[in-house]
């Protein structure tokens, strides 16, 4: 099976993650887990240059993004976002009552100037976005976050340091955890304190922090994954480029691949068939895309080989 | 340290426990966790004699206790409960915007007549009940459901299947598991549906589904455990009686322990400065009171010693 559905990064955690699971899988798990995970966020302090206190571990980044609107929002408040985006963001809304507001973005899925407008309690700025894989320049999301009235919420990017402003950051893709489900947010302790008061106390398991905290400390492992990751994916575009498709610049690990007006729910069927998994969205305005997670060489070497056959370049 | 105030096992987890979560610990904790917990679930199914589709796994029982407010109250609905109780139905009403309804207690910890009649969309019953550990007989549980005009939900404890009764169990106690975060719900799917539409897909880890898993496996482990914790609670409760304490009957891994009109928070603080934890409430009409975790034998000899400097029998 060649899994390219789901964003899972195709190379193993640093050993030092297994060496930390190992160390933690004793006696102390009948113990319960650090309710503030002080030992995961000193080391996200020292790795980010944060302060701890503006800090606060979650069960995966997607906890975090629901505590926000728990804690954000009331009923009929209007919840902000550019569209194709990440489809939690309308789940989670719909979930806690809100009004979504759907900015689409350009063809170039550049920054809706509409976003800043919408008068939102709270947006969200998946960057690098996904399904289209592309980055919103930082200049330009300071300039949202000191345009808009209420919270931005920056999923999986940095940012200066403004009082409206919440990063999260999950180690699911690029440190290969998404077993494990640690993300962290970053934010004034203000905000985090707001997060707090909806938060379930033991929300991270004990294994789970000692991985992240291990993980966090061995950057080198992770980076040399990161390159090879890049330079698969240049490999993918140039090829799906050179098969027809239409690929915008990606800076995450999936690439987003387009031929405009045609269906490509049957060559994502196609390839099912033969054990190679891709994301199709059977939606309007996205069917005629695929999203394709930076594998191995080795598992885009199949994916190319089977599109090769399947579309005209 | 003697840590006797948050009702942990003194005991580990079965040795089956360590290896589930060293196999593992490998490569694989890159990919995303089962957000349904196929395999844990089917264990749970044969461990409790109930469908798999009637069960669904949290992260702690804490969590399905925050999803079945999220799911079933809309503000100002009513959620009732007994009170003294677990503190955190206060807090998850709190959030959810609903309206806490308490039914005070009798002095025995029986069922309070007026908790049916409290009109609420949601009822909780902590079973045996948290601070006192006693245990309202199911046959009064049933009942109970029966009167009700909306959703019981038992929090540790069996009761027959009754559409409109969710029973947690959490792993985190008689399993030795509490830092790895596994609590299950069982009711008809219907009411698990309700649930799913607000959980975190990823809510689970792939160690603590595997942990939970191979706990469940070990039966004869836990109820080893449990037999020695109950040995340990009958010396315990007959010890502190003789030293003046009132302690009603306990059917959990704690117990109550109440010098009627006394104010114990001296005696818990004296016991603080000798290592030794247990928990005090400092609120009305429980200050007289101490709730004491069953620890190991040694841990319970060191705190009836101290206790026995402290107090007049």
């Amino acid at each position: 099976m060649v899994k390219l559905n789901t964003n899972e990064n195709p190379y193993p955690p640093s050993p030092r993650v297994l060496e930390a699971i190992a160390r933690g899988a004793d006696a102390s798990v009948r113990l319960y887990p650090d309710p503030e995970a002080h030992a995961l966020r000193a080391r996200a302090a020292r790795v980010y240059g944060v302060p701890a206190d503006h800090i606060m571990a979650g069960n995966g980044s997607d906890e975090l993004l629901a505590l926000v609107l728990r804690a954000a929002i009331d009923p009929g408040d209007r919840v902000a976002f550019p569209v194709p985006t990440y489809s939690l963001y309308e789940t989670l809304v719909a979930v806690q009552g809100g009004a979504a507001v759907r900015v689409p973005f350009p063809d170039d899925f550049s920054l809706p100037p509409a976003l800043a407008a919408a008068g939102a309690r709270v947006t969200f700025l998946c960057n690098p976005n996904s399904p289209s894989g592309t980055l919103v320049p930082l200049e330009r999301v300071e300039a949202l976050a000191r345009a808009l009235p209420g919270l931005l919420v920056v999923d999986e990017a940095y940012v200066d340091w403004l009082p409206n402003v919440l990063v999260l950051r999950t180690l699911s893709k690029s440190f290969s955890l998404a077993g494990l489900r640690v993300g962290l947010a970053f934010g004034h302790p203000d905000l985090l304190a707001g997060l707090r008061t909806v938060k379930d106390s033991y929300n991270l398991s004990r294994l789970s922090q000692a991985a992240g905290e291990a993980a966090l400390g061995d950057l080198p492992w992770m980076e040399a994954n990161l390159a090879r990751i890049k330079a698969t994916r240049a490999r993918l575009t140039a090829e799906l480029v050179r098969l027809g498709f239409r690929v915008p610049p990606s800076e995450a690990n999936f690439v987003f691949a387009r031929r405009p007006g045609e269906d490509l729910g049957p060559v994502a069927r196609a390839l099912a068939a033969r054990d190679i998994l891709v994301r199709h969205f059977a939606v309007p305005g996205l069917h005629d895309a695929l999203r394709i997670t930076v594998g191995t060489d080795a598992e885009v070497d199949a994916l190319l080989a089977a599109l090769g056959e399947m579309v005209r370049a």
